[in-house]
């Protein structure tokens, strides 16, 4: 047990670290880390089991600070509990190009940070997915292996937005006990006191959602150690409200919205340090503190090397596959697997929604991928997403594969980030794609962290009808492919969905999107060949007989339309040739000569998605484009590409116009 | 009042045409009219004030089918109650092309729908704002104009969806307690049983947002009735949840998820229509019954001919202004104002953030336009969107004109369509670009319905500096452009600035988004037009001394950089002129004239935007564009432009390559 005196210093150690850090970048956020440094003193000195020699040791329990902008809580803890990657030089060059100590917290700066937070609700959110992970790696292999807890700091602008709604009804829902939100509650917001815009009862509203919550002082250490060892016996997710003072010592700016996000001013630093009674100049920690910090982050070395032991005693068999697991390697036989599905998916040309198809590729993937954790936001039915050996998983039983999220498309792509962040699993939702709007924030964190989620979102076009312009998308294919490092996948055919979810499944550095069609979709592909030609992000799938005049460009549901124009080219004298596109990011990874080849030397160009142009004058220059240019309507499908002239005459005509044009 | 079985035969009518209309167009949801048929008939016979045949009638009380899905309870009522534009035909015609009854009820096809929905959550969000706007009217005009309630009917993916908590904490902490939610309590969704995804105590959740709330049986015409009356003694918005079963009626499919999405077939219409002892053919409803309903929708016909004596009562002025809102005319003066202004702008040539100017530009604005309602979603002295005579709204007084949204992007933007659609009133945001992701559904909805709402985003680039990545916008402003009936306006300086707040508040039919710096910018406009040269979109601010050999395309922050790297390259004789682009939509709206001058003849051509290259090849073919191609960074501004290589020199060396490569 640490005394409480050494306790106040050790914590104050966080405080004057990120005053003299904010101080010195001119920006930054200090009310947070001086607001709540005795929780995490607390938190990492007596709760947390954890090990930074080890830092990426499967059991750890995990530490998620939601309210990312207090950033130099977390890198002040790192740097104090001696994580290698958390230098003082870091923290010296806080928020400086190429500083492990970044403005908000930056999944893979530096060990330690589980994941990017800053963007609010999206920290516990991701938790939840965190500590979903972490029951089925246990109902998968079992309490030896994984059983730790999800920690969340969050700050009331976490539980304002509208995803903190969904991140704890669906932990509530599963019952994930494991999981203990600590709650900055610290009655301001930038504005200034939350009361200007909220009169939320916390509480009341956590129990509504089946969490346990309480109410403590934040710098009661023992009222803090005591309730977190209540939160472990509630048998549901808790909430731990800490009343605090943002700015904490700081005699002019504590309890203000002015402590919140800008220096406190040299004046200011002075008087906040008189205050606790530091004396020590700019980043410098006393020895007799740093060592305390030290000597703590060695608390869980015992832990972790008895969970090395249990490790080692397993099966080596069992042992590669946990291994492999973690590592994130397909298993082997992925590869051969898809091959010969896409074989018999040539012969057998099947004629379906690339939707069905998806699924159709799900069961032979689900089949040798254990590590897969399917799911749908109340769409099962029309995603296609769950296959027939999958179990739900429900509250208290998390040995199955799929999750029924409800109606909550951000909180599953921010759990679902949570759980590639945890590793061991591989997550896939389902969704139609004009909700990729609502999950935007969370798919954008997945690229920016670099992690392996797939969403499949089917519906993917005017192509589904009825349901009208509220459900079409239209700009959403555009708008995905704009965000840096998404792989956007819109296969033309089955042969091509087996290659998506192939090429989905292998790209671990960021999430892959699906976009699938509603309607049937003719298998165009009906020569087997090893190779994923879908790699290559844009390849012909038509020669022309002859030397080409037009190449017609398409994706998805109009490369079929596009076989279709070129038979009516073809015939009127215009040697056709199609390039499928199933992935603009992939095709501007080719080489240049790669690339020239399939965007071809025919005069001609022309495009079709049933989409929006944007994006595509890449491969057309100003040439025709058959696709949307306004919102869709409500009529069958039929009828809808006709009105809004997508069809093979018009993209045959379009050329004819174009070549005219063009004067050939 | 309407005897029982009279009023049962009425909710009848409204479930037959629903199945009928289903039935005959193969798909659509029959599950919802069925299942809450009576609240909604004991609503609109006994509740809601309206008149059919004056449907814009500004004091009309508002109802809002969140549950979007369940369109045909809508239409069926519509055309019940005599609404001209819903027609049996229309209804004969659900889901076909050009029919006012579309899959989902949309705006502006038929009066009486006040709002589009189907995007779950949209519809009691938008209701918020729609509740908001009756206090804010009433406190502007006094409650013989405007003092009207805000009904809502929604389902439960309206409220499991992260929206509905910013809602409803919203109208809770605002006090809207002529706000009343009916739940369709049916406890199914499309996977099957609600319980599959939640386990909400969803009372004490609405409590916990300072909402009375309690549950009755949806189909007790008494207890609706009396429950309805003491809601509005509550003092509080108040959510009713009614116990229903979906598919009310159908033998085999009542109370089971078979009801929701889809027809119920030719057996099972017959034995529902048997349960209801309805004997009618398709989409007949016997003269009795509609005799009724027709009787129902006069109603309150006296109630607002009583309000039409009031109106006409009022002083000229005063009606003429009342007049004025509800129309949208902007004011005399208005115009006068702005050029004023912008005169004055040329002359003072400030250097500040477009943010900055932005709010110099809303004190000119607010001082002649009392109809704008401000906010913020906590950012309010980053956003700069208050105005210094501004009065905040709080809970009980709602005579300000500045709302403290709260960290609630999402369900402020909802609510900012409420407030449009509501009349008499022009909402505008605040809000960091990058949370343009948070709201984007809510955007869309406004794109989609073709109203005024305006949304101030500033910190649009890496111009913001150390908070980094999770900060930086980089394809928003792409994929905002993507949005069909967009305006996105990203100005270039305070001249700039002035005539995009001119355009927003003049384009009437779409929502305007300004993309503004944190970073200040030199005035480039110190001769003052009248004209707005912004309106053009595009327009040559710089012309090329001599024949133009470069033409540089840029936007808001970068114009400046622009004009340096033009400097540089006269002075290595490339004769260069600069092109401001402030707005894609309204560059495309002008003749192919003009905006072939606008794209020149100058063989070299690049842009500069600090966000990616998508959409640009519209004005530079493959040119070289210098701006973003990954996220952005933590660190200072000077340092993120030269390390992401935005800069001048960077500018002016592409343009000497493309000229070399052209052999120029």
């Amino acid at each position: 047990m640490i005394d409480l005196k050494m306790q106040t210093q050790m914590a104050n150690a966080i405080r004057v670290l990120s005053i003299d850090a904010v101080e010195k970048a001119k920006s930054g956020h200090p009310g947070l880390p001086m607001g709540t440094a005795d929780i995490a003193t607390t938190l990492f000195t007596q709760v947390l089991r954890f090990d930074p020699s080890a830092p990426h040791w499967p059991n750890r329990d995990r530490f998620v600070l939601s309210a990312g902008h207090g950033s130099m809580l977390l890198y002040s803890l790192l740097f104090l509990l001696g994580y290698e990657d958390m230098t003082l030089e870091a923290i010296e060059n806080f928020r400086q190009l190429g500083s492990a100590a970044a403005g908000h917290p930056e999944y893979g700066h530096a060990a330690g940070i589980e994941t990017t937070t800053g963007p609010l609700g999206q920290g516990i959110a991701t938790a939840v997915g965190m500590a979903l992970a972490e029951r089925l790696m246990n109902a998968q292999f079992g309490s030896d292996l994984i059983d730790h807890r999800t920690f969340v700091l969050c700050g009331d602008g976490d539980l304002m937005e509208g995803i903190s709604h969904e991140a704890i009804s669906i932990a509530g829902h599963l019952n994930l006990s494991r999981m203990i939100v600590l709650y900055d509650d610290n009655h301001i917001s930038i504005d200034g006191p939350t009361s200007l815009a909220d009169s939320t009862d916390t509480l009341k509203r956590f129990e509504a959602a089946g969490w346990a919550a309480t109410r403590i002082d934040g710098y009661d250490i023992a009222e803090i150690l005591k309730t977190i060892e209540w939160a472990e016996t509630t048998g549901k997710p808790t909430l731990i409200a800490c009343r605090t003072v943002i700015g904490f010592g700081s005699p002019k700016k504590a309890g203000t919205a002015a402590a919140h996000g800008a220096p406190l001013g040299a004046e200011e630093v002075a008087a906040a340090r008189a205050s606790y009674g530091w004396t020590a100049g700019p980043f410098e920690v006393p020895a007799e503190i740093l060592e305390a910090w030290r000597a703590a982050g060695q608390r869980s070395v015992d832990a972790r090397k008895e969970w090395e032991r249990r490790y080692r005693a397993l099966p080596a068999d069992e042992r590669a596959e946990f291994d492999r697991r973690i590592r994130g390697d397909l298993p082997a036989g992925f590869d051969e697997a898809i091959r010969a599905y896409k074989a018999r998916l040539s012969a057998d040309k099947p004629n379906v929604a690339s939707r069905k198809s998806s699924e159709m590729a799900l069961e032979v993937v689900n089949a040798v991928v254990p590590e897969m954790i399917g799911g749908s936001a109340d769409l099962t039915h029309s995603n296609l997403t769950r296959t027939k050996s999958q179990k739900g998983v429900v509250p208290g039983d998390y040995s199955g594969t799929f999750v029924n999220w409800g109606i909550r498309e951000h909180g599953m792509a921010a759990a679902m980030n949570g759980i590639a962040l945890h590793g061991g699993l591989i997550p896939y939702s389902g969704g139609f794609l004009i909700f990729s709007d609502y999950c935007r924030p969370s798919i954008r964190l997945a690229a920016l962290m670099g992690i392996r989620v797939i969403h499949v979102f089917t519906h993917d076009s005017i192509g589904l009808g009825e349901d009208g312009p509220t459900h079409q998308p239209v700009e959403h294919l555009a708008s995905l492919r704009a965000i840096p490092n998404t792989l956007v996948l819109r296969p033309a055919d089955a042969v091509e969905v087996a290659e998506a979810w192939q090429l989905a499944l292998e790209h671990r550095t960021g999430p892959s999107l699906l976009a699938l069609s509603r309607q049937n979709l003719p298998t165009l592909r009906t020569e087997h060949v090893d190779e994923n030609l879908s790699a290559r992000g844009a390849y012909e799938i038509r020669p022309a007989s002859g030397e080409a005049k037009v190449s017609i460009f398409a994706t998805g549901s109009e490369v079929a339309i596009a076989v279709a124009a070129k038979a009516l080219l073809d015939e009127a004298g215009w040697p056709t040739r199609i390039v499928s596109v199933p992935s603009f990011e992939l095709f501007e990874k080719q080489s240049d000569e790669y690339k020239a080849s399939v965007l071809g030397t025919a005069p001609v160009k022309v495009a079709v998605e049933a989409a929006i142009r944007m994006g595509w004058d890449r491969f057309i220059g100003d040439g025709p484009f058959i696709g949307m240019s306004s919102f869709g309507a409500s009529a069958p499908i039929e009828v809808l590409y006709k009105h809004f002239g997508i069809t093979a005459e018009a993209v045959a005509d379009a050329a004819k116009a174009r070549a005219a044009k063009l004067g050939l």
